[in-house]
């Protein structure tokens, strides 16, 4: 058995470790990463795959905390998968929420991890999408992934999710209008969390009328629930709504997202590939530099050099 | 003459409308811009490239206002481009600065483009870059960058500039503070502006603790001064300060960050020329939806598909 043989044997046997450690070679990106998920790829497709997003401040770490506590409580697996942003800066995550949720990684039934990304946010989807593979293949019954904001990144993020849960609160009033009727385009279930307060009706009343003109995919019209993560109310609602998304997938529209989602990760891995390439082509190929050099001389232009530079490029 | 060569004629005659088309031409990636940037690059170089950036409400709009209007007493010519961050689902800018800068778009030396962008942020840059370019050719001596906020997108839209200037108001504390030691790697030259406001003298001390702890890139410490753009107070000596990077710059530093943006642009040239191959491969290629329907059946996984579509990829 070699290394990764019996890492992926681990995790089929749904050991904690060998999920950890997985994912670390998954996250840095390892020269193994790519056998092992290879070697998972036929094990995969049987987790329900939850988004969960929102502005900051919206609750959503208290809300991936009452999901666990009551998928527990149905005798489900439960796989959490938190992505924070990462300052370009320093590479250290943003925590807070996270600690908070860390009272949950109790390994019974339950596994809680971070991401702490550095590197581009392109790359950040793709690392996303294959450790939610690790935890579909390790048998977990339900994969969430958290992301904070509602921005291209966060929605890039997502995508990998069968249902997404987009969560508001009240007084955040403007992240929904900077959304505008690309709503209903990513959320499947909308909640209004911390509905004990003021406003909690203008901000149903804001989605709403937002979902109103947005265009609906298929026949599913996402609905909007109010829940008080801080107490768990709503959570069981949550959960009914997410299963009747489940059942209104299997009518066809889950075959349609999922080849979709085949397509546009099978072009992006091979970008991804192709770039591995292109670094190992520059390394040995002296034309570089002297390309460079005679781009500055102004002897050439960038955009000629490029074409000149592809069309020698040896792959394999 | 092809209306290429014509319209490179009329931007090294400085016509603004040549200008103009030349910018939409780059801006939505027509076929006929890869031949226009080829023919203009030998004729760039000669502009004073400089980048405005800082977090949302810190008054960059108005400085470059004051920025352009000194300029042009100094009799020089401007450039700006000002690029606006755009909601991924409904594909508009989010106005409101633009509006108080059209205000100098006066065609008496100076050209204001607001770049409206839809698409990634991964193209925003290249575009910025060429963007840059077109005004540069054109002749002005001043070409201005201004983009919102200071993420890691931004930092790759304004690593184009020569010269950084990295713009603060008082009551911003927490943007600085999110950036941390990364200051000195983007900013040149740091501006608290607003600076009529209490709390004007602890923005600036926030910034020079952060300075102190940052590594420094050759011998330029970076200065920071107080504006008041809005009444034009300081624009005298920011100017001053962008003159001294200048002349800083003219060291040897400028040549090893020429040589360093150039391998960049080089690299990011040769995968967006290979993604437009293989675009077109996968046109021609009636493998690609037989393997995405092997992946779904799980008969193969998409890493190793990815691998069998790259190697029979013909590029040229």
């Amino acid at each position: 058995l070699t290394k990764i043989d019996s890492l992926v044997k681990g995790i089929l046997e749904r050991d904690d470790l060998s999920i950890s450690k997985a994912i670390t070679i998954v996250e840095n990106d390892f020269p193994e990463s790519n056998d092992l998920l290879i070697q998972l790829y036929p094990h995969t497709g049987k987790a329900a795959i939850i988004g969960i997003t929102g502005p900051a401040g919206s609750g959503k770490s208290t809300l991936v905390g009452q999901l666990i506590r009551e998928y527990r409580k149905m005798k489900k697996t439960v796989g959490v998968v938190a992505v924070d942003p990462t300052s370009p800066f320093t590479g250290g995550a943003f925590l807070g929420d996270r600690i908070r949720m860390q009272d949950y990684v109790t390994g019974n039934g339950v596994f809680i991890r971070s991401m702490a990304t550095r590197g581009n946010l392109g790359g950040l989807a793709k690392t996303t999408k294959d450790v939610v593979r690790i935890l579909d293949a390790s048998g977990k019954d339900i994969v969430i992934v958290e992301t904070v904001g509602v921005g291209q990144a966060e929605v890039g993020i997502i995508s990998v999710a069968h249902t997404t849960v987009l969560l508001f609160a009240p007084g955040l009033g403007d992240e929904i209008q900077a959304l505008k009727a690309g709503l209903s385009e990513i959320g499947d279930v909308f909640v209004v969390n911390k509905a004990d307060r003021e406003n909690a009706e203008k901000t149903v009343n804001d989605i709403n009328s937002i979902l109103n003109t947005g265009d609906i995919d298929g026949t599913w019209r996402p609905p909007i629930i109010k829940t008080i993560a801080i107490t768990g109310e709503g959570t069981e609602e949550l959960i009914n709504l997410i299963d009747q998304h489940r059942e209104y997938l299997k009518t066809g529209v889950f075959e349609r997202r999922l080849r979709k989602s085949i397509e546009t990760e099978l072009i992006e891995e091979i970008k991804q590939k192709f770039t591995l390439h292109l670094t190992n082509n520059l390394k040995r190929e002296v034309d570089f530099k002297s390309l460079v050099n005679q781009i500055l001389k102004k002897e050439i232009d960038p955009y000629t050099a490029a074409e000149l530079i592809l069309r020698k490029i040896t792959i394999g």
